[in-house]
């Protein structure tokens, strides 16, 4: 990311009138993300390197490459400031060649996701696979790799990072800092996260929080830890209350959390300044990532919802880079910046006709150019995924209270967000065992280890997901990664959770004997195969799922987060069984009279 | 700088109910520099940490410290962005001394003008010394210690800094970036300069430019090279090239340069962000410091200027935190950052009334509390300079030109400001050696070689500083350091120069046999004395150069940089005599037909 010596000479070169610029990029209009102007002209480049943006007629000469904007707009190539390309289910390069269309050139990763199944060698990899791509890595500590659910008293998988692996992955070459330890390990003083969080901070590098549901008192005391950023908001005072600690606000909108146009109003409402926000999606559905858009996506929400289009651009630009602390090398047009360019047809519509990289077109009007070749994945990162046994129907079974009727009033999880509540419905008990119930839309859930442990599957049942018949099925559930299923038959869901066991991890829809699959190879997260065939695939899958009866929109990526995912809350269910994320304890499946004293029936915050 | 963890665990602590809070400023009005709100509240203390501003009341208890702001401004410490300690000729704790009642409590120094004279072991000793005062120290690495005048050309002392010097600076604890590296040893590759830039730029750190005079190509080339601030601005245009070019804005407002009031029309008469500026005094007159103010000067003059003042304070605070990346430390009233909390009695005003530093009292209603205490100066730091041998009168003589008549056309220098202009004047000859002529207001100049090498005098005019009869002298002139005096009449100049080397370096002002003299014993740069004694002097120092008929505001801050100061242009003085510095040339005393076709009357940048 930083130009090298050689890179700003040349550029100095070009400005001095010794050289020639090696690309110019004319006729365009500026977007300044310093100035806030715009401005006709255009981007003077010398290999990766801008030159300056302005009138560049005085700096190229017959053997510059010009490229004619045609009038469009000329932005500074849009970041990302937090993502977890695993959740995207494709592999770095695949991923780079959605997210390029849509003019994201850099994006902070740690590969948490992937260093939790193959250790420190699979962050390794993933962070060079994706370093090889036109995208630019803001690379981070994967703090998550280590704690995986470690704060909840959850149990880690075999592989994951220790303390030694996080502290040699800061040293790496190009780290900017560390990515969303939770609230909870510090406060608890767990000394991993200590030791890094000293280490980040006295690097002058920052640290990208995770302050999901944090009432004030604790959103301070988790900024007085040394969090600069938060991406957990949901509201707009959420987002004011971030600000006034001290935070940046990165807003999300994505699949699994659409809070970008709450958030926002504490800007378009409550005026506060635009500087101190920035975007992010942390979690992707690469169909809507292909179809709708990412980084640009958050660009047209600002400006649909009142935000000035240069200071949106700014948030998706400069305001992140500064953020990071890397806008000496990226997030504008300036003088010895990377040469990350974006062609804008439309400013208020955002969309993004092509894109510079590197100084290098890696996308003409709409389609990828540039070259992007998947490595090849070594052994460790395949077949990780084992079930102890064959899973069969009846193992998946939850017998009732003895002594229940027809019905038991059960804790359901409400999942149709990052933010699980708690739901207390009526269920019907058939020969014994309480059944999922399309009639009041509850499917079964179960939780299988992934690593071949011989533990009884994990139970419960979730309500929002549309399902009539069959079963779903993934890998991909952070923390755990375990194979999870969900449906409304134990033989479909047997069936999914096998099918997932035996192609190494992905997705499955299962209706009888019929099961649409999407194995996701690397870690049982990432596809190894090519964007359009993975995406292909999983519209298939979303077809099936919606035959099914699937109203949920990226059910897999809800799905997901039915499982214990760090302090996400409430109601999720863990490999034991359903857990009880602020409380930290385990909870019986059923509701007895006592509980509905001490639990409300949404949240479960509350005390007796 | 950094809060340590266990002080940001106490933070914590206070947060979440588990202590109180050591101090609690009250009853205040926050002015919150992240969300641009001004809100009534407190300010919760733990150590020398921050704990949250705003509502207060919960987090104290009977051993808390109760400080009653009494319904004044709470505004986070002022940090300095640029700033060179030895120019305002006091110690390092003495200078604390005057600046704290103003509100300074973070300033970046490089300690260069030390290292130039005393190497390394000084520039260490006067960091350490300032560090033990209540200032935050924002230390840099003193490139214009190696450099001096090199990079125009000219020689440096034989004490001055090296390479390894400067690498070593840069890895010691707290380093923030580079000082002030001009454009002339990027553009011309300086093998050390281009190193450290280089190990800067990698390691996160940031590069305050010194853009003096710049045309738009070479600022741009400039920033290519990685400079992201420049305090060499003068105009609002100069302001906006600036931002163009992806840098940040110091303002300089101080004896030698005050542009702030023509730079922020940037803001007030072309809308730029108010982002994008910080503000400092790079050279300071002490006494104005004193009586007037420092950054806090900065503010008012910004509010006086149209800025609204929570952007001046955001100028003077959240900005420069940001700029030096070290926001997660200083710079705003949030929670964790260290507790550097200004009592501001009026915001419109910008009235200091009570200063906290790192959690402590330092200013109560305006009079020092805080401990002061100076070190024990080691001997290498004093009696530094000497002449070759005792000056007479006759060797200040500058002989007129074979065959010159009553007047000679001598080349002047136009000597009120930062940029000394060429001006050419008719000038009397007596008995053969041009006088000086206090009818045009032109006075002699001499330089003398300070480290005792047998060179002769280098001689010089100067207009504009009134001085009827008499001389002044200081050893105060970067880069040279050298003994420089400037007068009416030889007699008084070679006592000026002999005082000067008697003492150690410092400050005279002469008339006949009168000496009025200000020793500045550390280094010929810096007092010893208390601040108090030494602003005295300076006073009598001032009446006795009024007395004489000077009317130049901080005669000596001026006189400095009459002579050679690196690229600061146009016609100055070095050791050979009259330099031309955009061409770097040495030039003759008179002016021939010759020049007078070559070089323009006044900036000496024109071409035949």
């Amino acid at each position: 990311m930083n130009r090298s010596y050689t890179e700003r000479v040349d550029a100095l070169e070009v400005l001095i009138g010794a050289r020639a610029a090696d690309t110019a990029v004319v006729n365009g209009r500026i977007v300044d993300v310093w100035s806030g102007e715009i401005r006709d002209g255009g981007v003077a480049i010398t290999g990766g390197t801008i030159v300056a943006a302005g009138d560049v007629t005085g700096m190229v000469d017959d053997a510059t490459t010009i490229i004619d904007a045609g009038g469009a707009y000329l932005t500074p190539g849009l970041i990302e400031t937090h993502l977890h390309v695993y959740e995207s289910s494709l592999n770095p390069t695949e991923l780079a060649r959605v997210l390029l269309p849509h003019g994201t050139t850099a994006l902070p990763e740690a590969m948490y996701g992937a260093g939790q199944i193959g250790g420190i060698e699979a962050v390794r990899f993933f962070l060079e696979e994706l370093r090889r791509t036109p995208i630019t890595v803001l690379h981070q500590v994967p703090a998550l790799g280590y704690l995986q659910n470690l704060e909840l008293g959850l149990p880690s998988g075999p592989n994951s990072l220790d303390g030694n692996d996080l502290r040699e992955i800061l040293m790496w070459e190009g780290c900017v800092g560390m990515e969303e330890p939770p609230f909870i390990p510090m406060a608890e003083k767990d000394p991993v996260v200590r030791d890094l969080m000293e280490r980040t901070l006295r690097s002058g590098q920052v640290v990208m929080g995770h302050g999901a549901g944090l009432p004030e008192a604790e959103l301070r005391a988790y900024a007085a830890m040394g969090i600069t950023a938060d991406h957990e908001g949901v509201t707009a005072e959420e987002a004011l209350a971030r600000i006034r600690a001290g935070m940046v606000v990165s807003m999300r909108e994505s699949c699994v959390a659409r809070n970008q146009r709450e958030l926002q109003r504490a800007i378009t409402e409550h005026g506060a300044g635009t500087h101190n926000f920035v975007f992010c999606a942390d979690v992707l559905d690469p169909v809507e990532a292909h179809d709708v858009g990412h980084i640009d996506q958050n660009v047209r929400v600002a400006i649909e919802g009142g935000v000035d289009p240069v200071a949106a651009v700014q948030m998706a630009t400069i305001n992140a880079a500064r953020y990071y602390r890397v806008d000496h090398a990226i997030g504008s047009l300036a003088p010895g910046r990377q040469a990350d360019v974006l062609l804008v047809e439309d400013l208020e519509r955002f969309t993004v006709r092509s894109v510079l990289a590197k100084g290098e077109l890696v996308v003409r009007d709409g389609a990828v150019v540039g070259r992007l070749v998947r490595p090849t994945y070594p052994a460790f990162l395949k077949n990780t995924v084992r079930l102890a046994r064959a899973t069969r129907a009846e193992d998946l079974q939850l017998f009732a209270p003895e002594g229940a009727a027809d019905f038991v009033t059960t804790r359901v999880i409400g999942g149709d967000n990052l933010v699980s509540d708690e739901r207390h419905l009526a269920l019907p008990v058939v020969d014994g065992a309480v059944s999922a119930d399309p009639g009041q839309d509850v499917i079964k859930l179960a939780m299988l280890d992934r690593y071949g442990k011989p533990e009884a599957p994990a139970i419960g049942f979730v309500q929002g997901y549309g399902l009539q018949r069959g079963a779903l099925g993934t890998t991909y559930n952070p923390m755990y990664h375990n194979v999870l299923v969900a449906g409304v038959d134990d033989a479909a869901m047997a069936r999914a959770a096998n099918a997932l066991a035996e192609m190494g991890g992905g997705f499955v829809a299962v209706e009888g004997d019929e099961v649409v699959a999407v194995p996701l190879e690397l870690c049982g997260l990432m596809s190894d195969r090519p964007a359009d065939e993975f995406l292909a695939a999983m519209q298939r899958l979303y077809a099936k799922a919606v035959e099914l009866g699937c109203t949920m929109p990226s059910p897999f990526h809800n799905l997901a987060f039915t499982a214990v995912c760090g302090e996400l809350p409430f109601l999720k269910l863990g490999h034991r069984g359903l857990f009880d994320v602020p409380r930290r304890s385990w909870l019986e499946p059923f509701v007895t009279p006592h509980d509905l004293l001490v639990n409300t029936p949404t949240g479960g915050t509350a005390t007796p």
